[in-house]
């Protein structure tokens, strides 16, 4: 079966990272996946939560849609915060804060903003991604400044989605296949090729062991080719 | 290494499930599980949101912590809207949205509300596991009232943990393990044996993929034998 | 004319008071009265809110409702608290206020939280009942462990209500009595037969002098046997 | 032992009630009662909320402090409603119903807002006591020009404070009395000299039967002149 | 064309302002403007908010309707606060700081509160006129007692509306114009005859440069006369 | 002397339209006016707020920054709406509804969102400029598409700030000079040289009459050059 848009189940829409997208930001990046795109920013900022222990940073994220990414206009969240975001910008800051080594961003917190200015599919893994990016900028604009002394970055990471769709496992979900998927899952990766977070959700029926072996499969090699994406616009950014 | 309270590594701790233990409820169980304790109720209420079509129902869960639940006392929530119990309560939504055949629920919400009494950690599993009875009991009562003219039960939904404590994959985990725990893994299955949810999260270093299905083996024999309780209380619930 | 439930005029409920019924809490007591069943924690905390001088302790209450502890579904307060809610709270902070010895809490709030499972008329003074022995475990426990070093209690308190139905005035009345009744008063003593608050309100039509004196006694016999109770559930609590 | 403001025990400070106060509102009084002083406005607008049965009407108050009106500048309510004016809004709401019959005000919505604009003690009663010239001002008007055809009017309504300071019962407590008061007891009466509410409360100590007997008997003799108040306002407000 | 009140097109409404209507506020004024009718209080309270250099004051406005200020009531701001106050109490503040040295005003901040009992147009014009006195009230009192040791006041100021109804410029606009103006105009000034504030708003047409020329001419008379009337009233309510 | 950015006293920043920014918007444009950068959308949603009458249409407007859009992070505005972002919105709002004829809009309301993504002082006059823009698309879309059958727009509008600065007018000022300004003036204004909306405030001191005479012409050749690209980004946006 052809799916929605001509790709082969193993296939990503095309992805494109601008680094430095947003110059008063410490770090930037816009991240355009299929006809996903989003702005995503990180300011290093003194200071930490109360529960952070002395002698450690933190890294915190927020996630948000602009009312007209949506071809129905979605209103802004003000007194009810959504649920939906709220589940997102909670996988965004676990997936970064595996990044980075919380000793060498001592009193520092990083703050991560995910703003959607379009959204077709796959904005959560978008966002990890392209967060990552500008977290990364920022990083190296710090130690190049000075503010930070020592580099905090432990690991790449970067994010993608999988699902079965019509019978058959596939990559990288668009809205059209995200909302009749019968399961849907979202993989964090590292470089070392392990797992950082793993969501699977059934969506009208379950799933069995080797469906997620195969959804598994296609992730991993889909994120190997999105982190060479990720190291060139860090190095892009950087120059 | 010998784990906290002394259990083997595939061992659960001691669950006990109270059928009817809320009498205006229209279902309900107190789930005991271990130091855990959750009071579950279902009430099928007429109506059902807005985004809901026609000739269908609806599920949807609310989950709280009492103030005194956890050794020191935790605010109410109420103008901010804790991001973990949003999370918590979106999970165990789906999951029991799997459950059911919205169908044969026409016109109907089954409201889930998960409180939990005392936290000694998974409290979500135990939520998810505890509220399945008593939306089985509410269902039972709705068919012998004649609310409901056909039985929308699908399928027998419930969670456990696994984790990875101290380098070695463990099964259910209390509080004492899961804050320091390397891997936290989250799974929710039906009586297939089938996946309907799963969420892992590394905390503090990433897992592999035989890290991973070390922890689903696990999660996978100690549903089935919690799946075993679940039909006990339906059974002694519904005399 | 025979009550509802039969009982005589003068007749409280049947009462049962649970202590140590949350183990995670200072202190804790399930009151069943009646079908009414409320969860009355007390949790010990450092800290002092701003209006209160040094030197002194404070006490501070609150009252929620479980969604599924009336026979409609209750919604949770978030955004808009309750008036009643708020009302019951403060009367269950006064009341519970001139139980204790601020001097001897100094530096210490006790956080009284009564969680209502099943509602049928009487919550609030279930509520007051309930918390007193919560209230009295707690400092108990706070002295043996020497986090107090003088014992706060100043006297007992407990509460009940009275009312005029069908023309008569009678004790304790449950939700079926108390939604018709003419007059619904509540009535907080202290050990020595005195009041600490009185509540009366005409519900449709005014009471006179002379039916106030008569649910007045009522009430005061009522709550002699009632602090019985709570003396047995304070030893049985402390053993 | 004389009071703070040379009054007997048994003196109302000076009332004065300016019918008419707000030209806008469907009935007005500006009630001032010794340095403390109220706008009290009636609004009859049509519809009631949900759980008014048709064919009836209803009542409803606020209650709300002018900044400026305590010698230290009290935040305005907005977020977070304040507790006690919760309180008070429902005092003066169930008060105020007790003076109307529902179905002669079918369909319509009795709107009572008092606005405090300076406060030295007893702003609740004083509240009751203006609120009910408002109300029946805006009854008359409503007659008058055909919106109510029949009278609503069933009673007289008015209320006071009384205490027990230093030792004494006196009658109608100013702050300064207020603030002090061992007991404090607001008493609502209508023009038969039965009660429509009592709310007594023991300040730091206990008070026993003969204390509230002879509190009531203040408050009885109190309230029989404040009525003459609210007859003369009303009838110069309505020339 | 005659205006609706029968005014000449540069008339003012009648102004009565009444220094000293809120005993418990520092300053304050009922200004009565047409049949506009605003309390002005003023605070002077130790403490500034943070963004407040160290060595100065500040000011700070807000702003409300009784609710029964219009004939239709309105109901009071509180979760979701309003756009027009919001606008209206930033308005008011930045006009007044400009009457104040902030130097001369070290460590204290200015409330204004502007509560509109009764509202006829122009609520805006009066309050910030009104606001005036109470200020200049407050600061009186301030220097008298020792709060203050430096005169703070640097200039007088004032407001009114001018607008163009029916094609003709005209000053001071009630309701019934302002709701049909084509042209709204709110001009703040000080005694100097300078503009502090200009707020010209096209309301379904454009205007062009010399029908401002003419509003800001009819304005700039109107508040000459206006300021004689705050001299008159701080004057009287400083003896 | 010579301004922050030697910019002519008389002389815009650069400024640069790209019409269509946001594909799922139904009209969208990205403004770039120096170092200021907003996304304006705008949504033609059916369906007008209550007071609106039939037969005509509506049009409101939001206007947010995103959190990294200046050089400290903002947070994001949720249960307290910032009183600065409240006055933009209706600003924006208004300006444009005088762009529309509302009975040819009959049934639709337009939705204008404005989100800053980098803040250099101007970002109330771009958005009104840039939204025009997204607006104007939008309309021609939806008679393209027959969703309008008869075209509303009235007129071009656009606006630009002028300012005192070190004593002398200039044009369009950046933060650099917007936070020092002795006095900001924004001007809003039609294609026939009108104004729609002026707002002038004097920060720190008043300004006169020629002052303001000034600042005005300023405006008005700005706002003749900035129509001029207004139209040219419509112009190539309808391609």
């Amino acid at each position: 079966m052809a799916r929605f848009d001509n790709r082969k189940n193993d296939e990503l829409r095309e992805i494109r990272i601008t680094p430095g997208f947003i110059k008063t930001a410490d770090g930037s990046a816009l991240i355009e996946w299929g006809n996903t795109r989003v702005i995503c920013t990180c300011m290093l900022e003194e200071g930490t939560p109360l529960f952070v222990e002395e002698g450690r940073g933190w890294l915190t994220a927020e996630y948000a849609m602009l009312p007209a990414s949506t071809p129905r206009r979605k209103k802004r969240e003000t007194l009810t915060p959504d649920g939906r975001s709220t589940e997102i910008k909670r996988l965004i800051g676990r997936s970064l804060r595996q990044a980075v080594d919380m000793a060498k961003m001592a009193g520092f917190t990083a703050w991560i903003d995910c703003d959607v200015i379009e959204a077709d599919g796959g904005t959560r893994v978008a966002s990890i991604t392209g967060a990552y990016v500008a977290l990364h900028l920022a990083v190296q604009q710090a130690l190049a400044s000075g503010r930070l002394s020592r580099d905090p970055m432990l690991s790449q990471v970067a994010a993608v989605s999988a699902g079965i769709v019509g019978g058959e496992p596939v990559l990288d979900l668009p809205y059209a296949e995200d909302s009749g998927a019968e399961v849907d899952m979202n993989i964090v990766m590292n470089s070392k090729g392990e797992f950082i977070e793993i969501q699977g959700t059934g969506e009208g029926r379950s799933f069995s062991r080797s469906e997620m072996d195969l959804m598994l499969e296609l992730a991993g090699s889909g994120i190997e080719r999105i982190m060479h994406m990720q190291l060139e616009a860090v190095r892009s950014g950087c120059r």
